[in-house]
């Protein structure tokens, strides 16, 4: 096991990289402070892995309430939210019951935002269960449900006590799920780390024959950036906006055809390559360096044809991203392979990746 | 007017009190970054004062959208709030656009919690427009909305960027919720100002008049008290709990008859002579200090007679309180006049005070 430490200004959090974890109550009981957790994650993974952590908690004498939320991107809803604050409420809860997410993405967000929101905040620990989840969602303290209008619309930023990553839970995950979260590792070395992306050549079939070695040296360089990048800016007003390369064009995917059509990975990956394909347009890459970001995500088992969703759905999906500032799109740009920068981009130029060679021929 | 600073470890707001600020867009504009405001108010403030302000903001080349929510505690859930967040993104409201609450302490509390988490937050302004929101809900950051099994049981800590208390709009409030406001400024003479509450008993009559130098100064010396408990506490680790004088019996009477029969400020006043009455036992208030309780509250136009709930609903009913801690109820209770404590009462002193003399008889 490695743990990384996340520090910001008002606190202080260890995140838990490797084996054989779950089990392991001693890594979360100095973060409960009161003897009553709920445990909360969905249909697909309580049955997998909800008893043992609950086992290995009661066996120190806390009170586990397990809360088994429908499972899929389609009900990171207020509704579902509400189960959450139902049950909480039912079983007396108090502001001081730790809240812990046991899921991927979707179980974190909504799992972070009820503990946000719970009592003006109850603590929270996330345990991620997917790769998406493990190198991502769980780190950073965004949380969010969707609206009709817009993904991830409605939340907070709110820090977990502790993240505890457990590569063992990877092994049920399916194919797709552990391409889609491949993307977003793919997405620390685009935007930051170009000898990581060279690693990730070398090993992308470890990985996707789920090596627990190099998923866990993946987890950890990929947790370690985005702890570096949240450190230096926890509320997104600057560098951290940079995490959100290929989430502008994604988003609209994901919207475009309806949230959980294209899983949320898919998606930025399709959208890394459309602004892949911006940068060049704009003059920053090359053709190779194109080619070279199509190729790793055809590597990782990922689309790279993004839906003809027509210009200006794309342009009006696009406007209601949360960096659009003074009704001007902004967009994460590759500045070189490994560097990106923030920026805005002429009518033109995103008419013609919007209906270029990336975009799906009806 | 007069201008109250409160400080916090992140931020820090002005808070302005007088008369004739409504129109005083100068006062609002350096708190509003970007030239689009939602201004959001309800079904019986916005006839009255929404198109002043409409008109001043719009003067100084602002956009400005109006949302208009049903009026009551009724309203304060998640359905209301979510008409603000529809309107928001129909409107293509970004992060920056600055929610404005126009209206009382449900309008404030909804709004606050609104712009804490559209997009993860955006800037937000409180003109509060009735007594109990200038001298309470408006200042401290607490935001909210109610679930059926508890009251504010949902919500966040979300500082306003500025406050703007105007003493020209309570013309238009009506008595009852005059006496409600008036509750919670005796609160701060019971908790923390025995001279304020001399004052109190001498000017209550100017007081109810709406005599505007008489409620400027309790305004501010309300304010004043709440930003100074505040500032030592933000997040109510500690003292900040001591402003819930009177709303641990209160919340149990306004969820009990059902959230809107009682106003909060009357559940608060008629729980706040049952912590006395509690006090009395415990030892600490003399018989004529609950007198004194009870006289103010009478003067102030405030029931003092609680409903009878029965026993087992008061206690099911508190049990839901935030303050509780490892399953037992914890009150505030006066230690002596003017000075309160934080403190667990013997379940047959709660019997007493929840079948005696304050409790109506059916
Ligand atoms: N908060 C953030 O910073 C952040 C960052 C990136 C993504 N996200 C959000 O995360 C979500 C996507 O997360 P995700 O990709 O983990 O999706 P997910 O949570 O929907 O999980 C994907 C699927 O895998 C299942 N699953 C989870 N763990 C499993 C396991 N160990 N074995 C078998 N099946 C398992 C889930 O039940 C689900 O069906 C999106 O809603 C996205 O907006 C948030
Ligand atoms: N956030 C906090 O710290 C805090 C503190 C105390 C109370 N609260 C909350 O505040 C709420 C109570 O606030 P309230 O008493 O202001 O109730 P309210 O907002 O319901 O207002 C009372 C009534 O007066 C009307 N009104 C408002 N201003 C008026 C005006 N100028 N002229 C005529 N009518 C007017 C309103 O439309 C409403 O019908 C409760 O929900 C309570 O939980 C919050
Ligand atoms: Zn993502
Ligand atoms: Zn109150």
């Amino acid at each position: 096991m490695i743990t990384l430490d996340l520090t910001l200004p008002d606190t202080r959090y260890p995140i838990h990289i490797g084996q054989q974890l779950l089990g392991r109550a001693d890594l979360l009981l100095p973060h409960i402070k009161h003897k009553k957790v709920a445990l909360i994650s969905n249909t697909t993974v309580a049955p997998l892995y909800l008893a043992n952590l609950r086992q290995a908690l009661e066996n120190q004498g806390i009170n586990v309430i397990p809360i088994v939320l429908p499972d899929g991107e389609d009900f990171k809803t207020w509704e579902t939210l509400n189960q959450i604050f139902d049950a909480l409420l039912q079983h007396r809860c108090e502001r001081n019951t730790t809240l812990i997410a046991l899921g991927g993405g979707v179980i974190g967000d909504m799992v972070g935002f009820a503990a946000a929101c719970y009592q003006r905040g109850a603590p929270f620990i996330q345990i991620p269960t997917t790769l998406l989840a493990q190198v991502d969602s769980s780190v950073g303290g965004k949380t969010a449900i969707n609206h009709p209008l817009g993904k991830n619309m409605i939340g907070v930023f709110y820090q977990p006590r502790v993240v505890v990553a457990d590569m063992d839970l990877l092994d049920s995950l399916p194919e797709r799920e552990l391409s889609a979260g491949l993307a977003e590792v793919i997405k620390y070395g685009l935007l930051g780390n170009l000898a990581f992306l060279g690693w990730l050549e070398q090993n992308m079939e470890a990985l996707r024959a789920k090596d627990k070695q190099a998923l866990s040296y993946a987890v950890q360089t990929s947790c370690a950036m985005k702890a570096d990048i949240v450190s230096q800016d926890e509320k997104e007003h600057g560098v951290r906006a940079l995490l959100n390369l290929g989430h502008t064009f994604g988003h609209a995917i994901e919207a475009g055809l309806g949230f959980g059509t294209w899983l949320h990975g898919e998606a930025v990956g399709a959208g890394m390559l459309l602004a892949a394909e911006t940068s060049r347009l704009l003059g920053n890459l090359s053709e190779a360096d194109v080619q070279r970001v199509k190729a790793i995500l055809e590597q990782a088992g990922l689309p790279t044809i993004s839906p003809d969703l027509g210009v200006a759905t794309w342009l009006e999906l696009m406007s209601h991203d949360k960096k659009v500032s003074d009704g001007e799109i902004r967009f994460v740009l590759l500045q070189t392979l490994g560097q990106a920068q923030v920026a805005t981009v002429p009518q033109d130029v995103l008419q013609q990746v919007l209906t270029g060679r990336f975009i799906s021929k009806a």
